[in-house]
């Protein structure tokens, strides 16, 4: 039920494994991770294993090491104590974990520090891992650091498998995709009933619950989707407010799902809520359609920011040419951030490795406002799976900025733009997957149209 | 909405910190914590500030610090950037903040390491924070250190105060407790139209959600309760199952509910569930009946032992005298653990500093099979509020061990005792305040009797 479920996992495992040797030749050594404390040692948060231990273990065993070396796999993982049987239940034996997962041998973890000889690693995210990877390869092994050396090195051929997504891997992330696209419905569907924000969250989350799914990233569901990353969920929903919800189920393996939608408290939009939620929409649909190996991703954000910058002046928000207001950021007033990112076992997937992965080597962060936030910047390859999520956001910080409104009077009709107060925040978010001739949205049984959203 | 709502806050934390100084000379730095990260920087667990630091600035404040002396409070936070106010939304200045708690002054965290002459403090559970209060205090501040010096005498203060729980954290406890309660009652509600543990866990907490609240601790929903502390929830419910749900909820302000009900998955309990049941129940009831200040809280334990004892004996599944059978441990073989344990900002309130709470100076605990797991041996005062949580578990682990059933074969008939089957496990858990006079019960709205849970 927590493991995969289409193939044998020891297959899977040992294909991963496989084409890791084809590209990376020194012993590896993978840090599962360990439970962090909440308010006391024995009250934790729920136990995720590292997601690169993940990808090549399968199972999120805690306190578990894998070592990888010319497609054999060694697990290094204790058998529960006494104790920890009577309060946790029987689990299985090391040996029979090591079963499932094809391992080639099993040791208790007091004999992994015999097997680190030229080892190359990942920093884990708990700081009792790390340290204890810090002391056991006697060289500094911290997540916030720049990796060197053979970590390095080790990183980017990891990179190179996760960018592509295997069957198995995708068999995971349709049931994450699938989850989620059930939790916004319910969402929509409990709004007509719903008093708070939170009202809505509880509706949507307990779907993911309900399937032994956990959130793959902190829930946003708000009436204020001017707040990007807003996590609180105490406001009343009234008339006229829109809801903002992007909520994404994780598997019991760790993959990921990553979607928006925006609806109306009321069920339906008020005709400037549905003129921007257009274009927002027209910016989401360009860029799926444009979705083909060889793309650079980037094209797509330059293209979600020309959508939104031309429905803007057709409503006679901005004034110009829309290739050149975005040449001067002018969408990134109201699209401040990039147009999506990748997508795996993390929600903005490899992110503990920096740019790394979502950067094409040579390439780094512009410093321009409409791209500094772009967190992909490579062609797109069959096998990826990226978000395609713009937005539409009126976020006082910006927009009531004296500066802002100085340097931006002649491309702005802000008379106009107040007639628009209604639009606080609106984003439209799938999960696309390259094709070999185009691309697949995995959530696409998610509505989108306004008048399919509406009830 | 998220902060206590009787009361002044100012007020309520000026006569936290005003008692505190009574009784406790030198400055106090308290730090809240931080996040910790879950798979990748940028996405965390949710935050948690540290118990002691909630119970003396109101607020979960991120990355804060606040100087108790003399009764005054000094607040040490920072401004949010600009970055964080784009991402995040507008925030409270750190000058609101210092207003909303009664700070008599405020400083960026940079000001910090001035103010750290001679303080006290407590380790906070998170590893950067905790490496900071290492380097900034230059000794070593580490969660499962033992303290020492005047972090030792600070503990001991702030736990006379966190023992006895004022008006205000009382407010709060109770709306931790009709939460956990409406909790349960959905939980039970579903029962009928639920396939999977995890059908029941989604409906209780999504009671929580709605509230603004959190888990007070990972939630228990399983038809399998002779897992004690049980964290999966795939088994699908079948007829003659019980399901054992061990939920609370937290407030946003820290406060902790903790509550079990078992009921049986068809509704109705079968002759031996509601034996047993009752058995429970009996413990249960004859434990809170005794709740009054002054009785010491390992004789309930013992009264809950051998209620549970006498009961197996009326069954057939004991032989002998109930005291003797207590004497010899032989309740633990089907109730391992302690009768409950403190409540209020954390689930086991204080366990963050061992036992020093839970036991009485100079009491240590048990090496008998049958208290070792007590939480808690001090005698009751007014204010107090304490779970009452005696189970019944058959334990594949005690139950089938062969010394075990050597050792106690003239205690347990095997025979009758396998009659009860279908008993895996059951507990009944209410948060039970002490009084002056008795004791009052902040989740009976709950019902316990068996026939007002079955269906």
């Amino acid at each position: 039920m927590n493991s995969y479920s289409n193939h044998s996992l020891a297959d899977i495992l040992g294909d991963r494994r496989r084409r890791l040797a084809e590209i990376f030749a020194a012993p590896v050594i993978l840090w599962s991770g360990r439970r962090s404390p909440r308010n006391f040692a024995a009250n934790t948060f729920p136990f995720r294993a590292s997601s690169h231990f993940l990808y090549f273990a399968g199972l999120s065993l805690e306190n578990a090491a894998i070592c990888l070396e010319a497609g054999q796999l060694t697990l290094f993982i204790d058998d529960p104590s006494p104790s920890y049987t009577l309060w946790h239940g029987e689990t299985l034996s090391k040996e029979d974990i090591a079963q499932n997962i094809g391992a080639d041998a099993v040791f208790p973890m007091a004999e992994l520090p015999a097997h680190l000889a030229g080892v190359a690693t990942i920093p884990v995210q708990d700081a009792a891992t790390w340290t204890e990877q810090t002391q056991l390869l006697d060289r500094w092994v911290l997540p916030e650091r720049p990796l060197e050396g053979i970590d390095l090195e080790l990183a980017k051929a990891i990179i190179s498998l996760r960018l592509v997504h295997d069957a198995s891997a995708l068999a995971e992330l349709r049931k994450a995709a699938a989850v989620t696209v059930a939790a916004h419905k319910a969402g929509m569907a409990t709004t007509m009933n719903a008093k708070t924000e939170a009202d809505i969250r509880a509706a949507m989350e307990s779907v993911m619950i309900a399937e032994n799914m956990s959130c793959a990233y902190a829930s946003i569901v708000t009436t204020h989707g001017e707040v990007l990353h807003n996590d609180r969920y105490y406001n009343t929903l009234k008339p006229g407010d829109l809801i903002l919800a992007d909520v994404g189920a994780e598997t019991a393996t760790g993959w990921a799902s990553d979607v928006t939608r925006t609806w109306a408290v009321t069920g339906k939009f008020s005709s400037t809520q549905r003129d921007i939620y257009d274009i927002v929409l027209a910016a989401h649909d360009a860029c799926i359609a444009k979705v083909y190996p060889g793309v650079e991703y980037r094209d797509l954000h330059f293209l979600a920011a020309t959508t939104i910058a031309e429905g803007l002046v057709n409503l006679g928000i901005l004034h110009g040419n829309a290739e050149d207001l975005v040449e001067k950021d002018v969408h990134a007033l109201f699209f401040p951030h990039g147009v999506g990112h990748l997508l795996g076992l993390d929600v903005h997937d490899m992110e503990d490795l920096g740019d790394l992965a979502g950067y094409e080597p040579g390439r780094t962060r512009s410093d321009r406002f409409g791209l500094g936030y772009l967190r992909l910047d490579r062609p797109l390859r069959p096998g990826m799976l990226v978000t395609i999520e713009p937005g539409f956001y009126q976020v006082p910080a910006i927009l009531n900025n004296s500066e802002v409104r100085t340097a931006y009077r002649d491309a702005v009709n802000w008379e106009r733009l107040a007639q628009f107060a209604d639009v606080r925040g609106i984003r439209i978010e799938d999960d696309v997957l390259v094709m070999d001739t185009g691309s697949e949205v995995l959530t696409g049984d998610l509505p989108t149209k306004a008048e399919d959203i509406e009830q």
